[in-house]
């Protein structure tokens, strides 16, 4: 399955070039900002840097109801890469994120010019461009869905464009809350932020565009959605997991961020169900402390051996993972197709990076 | 003219709260999260306490090619206020605003609300809600796109929106550099950002959807647009001028906020080219320093007045006044709407706040 989404990735960046060389043309008749196209280039390479799963989600989505992709899909392949690109710019401001796929984030690149610059606070001014960057490209995402050439589902596209993005920024705003305040949630408003910051965009909304542009009745549509969200869960919880467990150099980020940024993850709260109040005590100065050392985290990891809280939270992403397969066995789609399906669960569950 | 447009107001408001409801009812099929419900009410809340000048301009153009707007201009009225709240709140962030309307920023409601909750890094947690907030009200500019019922244009329409919106990110980019930046632009470079900040986004793409709209020729669109180009320098150096000469009151942010925020403005620059070394140090003390006094402001305001800037920039304003009439001539439009043309180039030149 991961072969088959990757397979659509180099369809998605060539299209993706001659889509941005497009709107550069029309720009220039309008600006000749050196800084707007520095920026629509930078957007080009953060884009295409990524594995491009939910653009290829699209493209696989339209061939399993209808033996092919559509220039169509490929624009709205377009337009979603775009979205995650301005997600993962704005969430980097927010989560001071210097590092991202291995390099540095986009706000980061600005602190950076700022300091060449000479401009005093090149922190704030790197958050500023990198707001206006994510705009960006969040008005280009716009764009590419302007491409679409099928009249007759355009309308239902953009809404439902429009309803999902604001659902993962109201999923942002929950983890922002959650990592901020003291306050232990229940596994229910995890799972439940999950569902709104990842399973949506990226997975419910994939499927639900290839399968509005393959004209499927609705029931599937929601079927599909539904797998989206259970599919969207285990990749989070799997994601916390490598965030702990994983190889630096693979996940490119630091092991231990979500323990400096105090993310709620069904590892923190399980945790701090077990542990004693002396162990709470230390947790609660290690979780959300910027200044984490290694032996921080290396407490933290002790106490999840201990407690086998790694065995609780791989029972719970088994569980959303075993939902996910019952509802590709219900899709009225060819078995080769529930066989990529049946795939990208396993992956979801086990990938490295 | 400014009775004009200020009429559709209301319709705008009623249909926008419509709009709203629906997005809510549709949202909670997938969460029932609290912060992004809350979050959906303050940027109704925001959208409707502006003048809403974009978006009843363009149902005046549609009014002045048919004699009537349509439902199709009311989406779209309400989509072009929605990002005009996006932008809003999200350069309040940059330009570290506590005030707008007269009210707080978007941002700063959320610090307080992290002061309150205890939160540690208050100010950030508000500038990671106000980053969340203005990306969900461009997503639900987005959603009301999605409303279009001419599929004739709404291709065309969807383009022009993402090409329009990341025009302004550019400005806004190019905007903060200069205002972080010791360097002192040439009058052709404060131009071309306020068009392409200002002049883009509320004047020269109102005009342009309510011309789509219409499906005019496209001639009589760029005439329009090369219109609106002109009328927004026009407004934002009026803008300027009110910042520094305006009532604080009426104007709902504190006299000599550009001077604090480094903007680059004509009067800057002018200032700079006439005054004597001396000066330009004394000057250069005070723009861009977060604490400047009454009397710094007071300062500025004299050499102003020394050097008859304020002269300059009204002649500068008159030039762009002069190539805006000068285009409303060409309109193939009934008089009257020519007059009410005229009458918004005399708003936009001396409006007070």
């Amino acid at each position: 399955m991961f072969k088959l989404i990757t397979s659509h990735r180099s369809v998605i960046i060539d299209e993706m070039l001659r889509f941005i060389e497009g709107l550069k043309v029309e720009a220039s008749n309008i600006t000749s900002s050196k800084w707007y196209f520095d920026a629509i280039d930078r957007i080009y390479l953060f884009s295409t840097s990524g594995k491009m799963i939910r653009g290829g989600l699209i493209l696989f989505t339209e061939e399993m109801f209808k033996g092919s992709y559509s220039k169509d899909g490929v624009y709205l392949a377009i337009a979603t890469e775009l979205l995650q690109s301005a997600l993962l710019i704005h969430d980097d401001i927010m989560d001071k994120d210097m590092i991202r796929r291995g390099s540095k984030t986009i706000f980061f690149q600005y602190k950076e010019i700022g300091d060449k610059e000479g401009i005093e606070d090149s922190y704030h001014f790197g958050e500023s461009m990198g707001i206006c960057i994510g705009d960006i490209a969040l008005d280009m995402c716009f764009s590419a869905v302007g491409y679409l050439s099928n009249v007759k589902v355009i309308n239902r596209i953009i809404k439902k464009f429009g309803l999902e993005l604001s659902i993962v920024g109201g999923g942002q705003m929950e983890d922002i809350y959650l990592s901020s305040s003291n306050y232990i949630p229940t596994e229910e408003e995890i799972i439940s932020i999950y569902k709104m910051k990842t399973s949506r965009y990226s997975f419910s909304l994939p499927f639900s565009l290839g399968a509005i542009l393959s004209e499927v009745d609705d029931s599937v549509i929601k079927l599909l959605e539904s797998f989206g969200d259970d599919l969207g869960i285990v990749f989070q919880i799997h994601d916390d997991e490598i965030g702990l467990f994983g190889n630096q150099e693979a996940i490119g980020k630091p092991i231990g961020s979500d323990i400096k940024e105090n993310k709620k993850t069904l590892f923190l709260i399980y945790l701090m169900r077990l542990a004693t109040e002396e162990e709470k005590r230390r947790l609660s100065g290690i979780f959300g402390n910027e200044k984490i050392t290694k032996e921080d985290v290396e407490t933290v990891l002790n106490l999840i051996e201990k407690y086998k809280v790694r065995e609780m939270v791989l029972s719970k992403k088994e569980e959303f993972a075993n939902k996910a397969r019952e509802k590709i066995k219900l899709l009225p789609v060819e078995e080769k197709y529930k066989k990529h399906l049946f795939e990208l669960v396993d992956y979801n569950l086990s990938r490295n990076k």
